[in-house]
């Protein structure tokens, strides 16, 4: 604009929809600080060999940069399914296997497909508030419903709660952000039995998680199940924005009725297919973060919190009288965490054995 | 699966939302034929050094793969204000600038800021197919307006059916595709004036066109105005998928409401600066491509053909007596073009001269 202040409207004056009116983008604060434990990444960067073989992988991808690339990432898909099929020991064909940019966008098109406007989504609260989030964005009516206090799920009130409700889609979350649990498959099952529609198992976490994958499960409830996964976390690859889904092939059908064409640029196949070669070099990080989650647990009851039993990558933990205040205290203190919005908790990713270190040295000095 | 036969589901068994039912999934077919004219791809690789340059920066993107995306994308929205204000001659920053996977992402969230349920969009057809197929995935009322017989807009007309039907957004394509036709700005305007709502101009062709961009109108209309362009056609980057939009900084501000967080990769961010600092170099296709335009339309008039004057890297023509028969005929001659189901005609993408020479051969050859 030549006068970028003179004369420049705000967003009331434009004919925004009226749900959105007032709100806020999504999103935690992006802060620079030198420890940051707040997104419950990885905090271990990506191997040497990973990087050169992504960086080999892109540069035979740019030289074709002048083409669409493969609608369907069909090799990506394959090679997912090959992952999974050994990292839950079930069979799983590229037929069984989406993919899209990050998780958000393989939930916002299961709700596009699935959901919507009359629709309704059903998730257990306190949980990631991408769901709601993304209901919102589809026009899908949420239906919130709780968790037991200690933020565990009982999967006996929930089931009888889905078959009341009868949502058209029902989030399960398992290891649960930003609690940490996990559902256990036989009690996972109660809640498959009970939904009238569709069941998504959201495991973003699932790699830090002991319990088997939801995917077990597809064989025996192919027209509900959608197990939901992400490269962001255990993979180290939350840069590269890379979610997936394993579902019965008719629910990739479907999906394919609403993606957007060409959604996946040639980089992103590309980079992820190389990221997935390194798998077992990523992974091994895994085992070191679930004792690290362990370790931390343990100093977190030492200092008289009360740390909230994760299978994740991230701890839950009270209590504060004033959340809001001592997540500002930790930041003052050099350690970025995350205020999730749950009355005297806060939310600390893991990370290196030092700033692990540098998180509890702060623990011991911030405001209760 | 265990038995991927055996007990599997069908689309029609799975409950899916009533609209999609009998749909199949958009995008032009997907042929290995030796001369692939069908989605206005820039058909010259990009050059050496964008190769070399977009390889390094994913190298460096790629060392920090554990983190998050920049999720506001500053920078490369930074580089795009830059190119669009010397491109455009309107002074640009990156308050104005939005960018996404490819410009059918940046279309989705403009209509699920600004259309859906309840809300309505306008376009004059035959233009951008996904225009509607974006607004019936965001449950957007879609009001199909008409243009002249020879594709051209009657704006004066177009004018008086907006104020009438009054939609939330009105869809301008210029230059249009699949018609190639552009829209004078004066004439533009005539629709601005009388557009209750927002008024979207895709410039997906722009670079391709003598007339000047709709940005210069963004001054006088900046609660209405929105102009969309694409790396994937000029820039030759259409496997990187990077779409973006100039606007009031309102309407960014609305955008992000809706956005799905960290939608664009580090490496997508990364790569598309680094072809921004080649644009030069990638840009100086556009002039060869012109010409070789007018020579192809040249040649087609001389062989009995009607070439629709194009602005575009794309030419429709006819007349066929079957279209489809004629399209496949052309894939027997080893030369994929595109059937976009406008009666007695077919689109053909502007490609190398050897290409160009190869399409003219066939359409010898194909029946008419």
């Amino acid at each position: 604009m030549t006068s970028p202040t003179a004369g420049e409207v705000t967003i009331d004056q434009l004919p925004l929809r009226e749900d959105l009116r007032g709100r806020s983008p999504y999103g935690a604060p992006q802060i620079d600080v030198a420890v940051r434990l707040n997104t419950n990444e990885n905090p271990y960067p990506p191997p040497g060999e990973l990087v050169d073989d992504v960086t080999d992988a892109v540069r035979a991808a740019a030289a074709e940069l002048h083409r669409y690339p493969d609608r369907d990432a069909v090799a990506l898909r394959e090679d997912l399914a090959a992952y999974l099929s050994v990292a839950t020991r079930v069979p799983l064909t590229e037929r069984n296997v989406w993919a899209a940019n990050g998780s958000n966008e393989i939930l916002q098109q299961i709700l596009q497909a699935f959901g919507g406007p009359g629709r309704s989504a059903l998730g257990f609260e306190p949980s990631y508030s991408m769901h709601p989030i993304i209901a919102a964005g589809t026009r899908t009516e949420w239906l919130p419903a709780p968790r037991r206090a200690d933020f565990s799920l009982d999967t006996e009130v929930a089931a009888s709660l889905v078959a009341e409700r009868s949502p058209d889609v029902v989030f399960l979350t398992s290891p649960n952000n930003p609690t940490g649990g996990s559902i256990p498959l036989g009690e996972l099952e109660q809640v498959l039995r009970a939904a009238p529609g569709l069941v998504v198992v959201d495991e973003a976490y699932a790699e830090f998680s002991s319990q088997p994958s939801a995917a077990t499960l597809l064989d025996s409830y192919p027209a509900k199940l959608i197990v939901s996964r992400t490269m962001s976390k255990a993979f180290a690859f939350a840069g590269g924005r890379l979610g997936y889904l394993a579902a019965a092939p008719a629910v990739v059908d479907a999906l394919q009725l609403v993606r957007l064409p060409y959604h996946l640029s040639a980089l992103t196949q590309a980079a992820a297919r190389a990221a997935l070669r390194h798998a077992d070099a990523t992974l091994a990080s895994v085992a070191r973060l679930a004792s690290e989650r362990d370790r931390v647990a343990e100093a977190l009851t030492g200092l008289g919190f009360a740390p909230v039993p994760s299978d994740a990558n991230f701890i839950l933990f009270g209590r504060f009288a004033d959340a809001p205040a001592s997540w500002k205290s930790y930041v003052d203190h050099g350690v970025l965490i995350r205020d999730v919005g749950i009355e005297g908790h806060l939310r600390v990713t893991i990370g290196t054995p030092g700033e692990n270190d540098a998180f509890l040295t702060a623990s011991k000095e911030v405001p209760r």
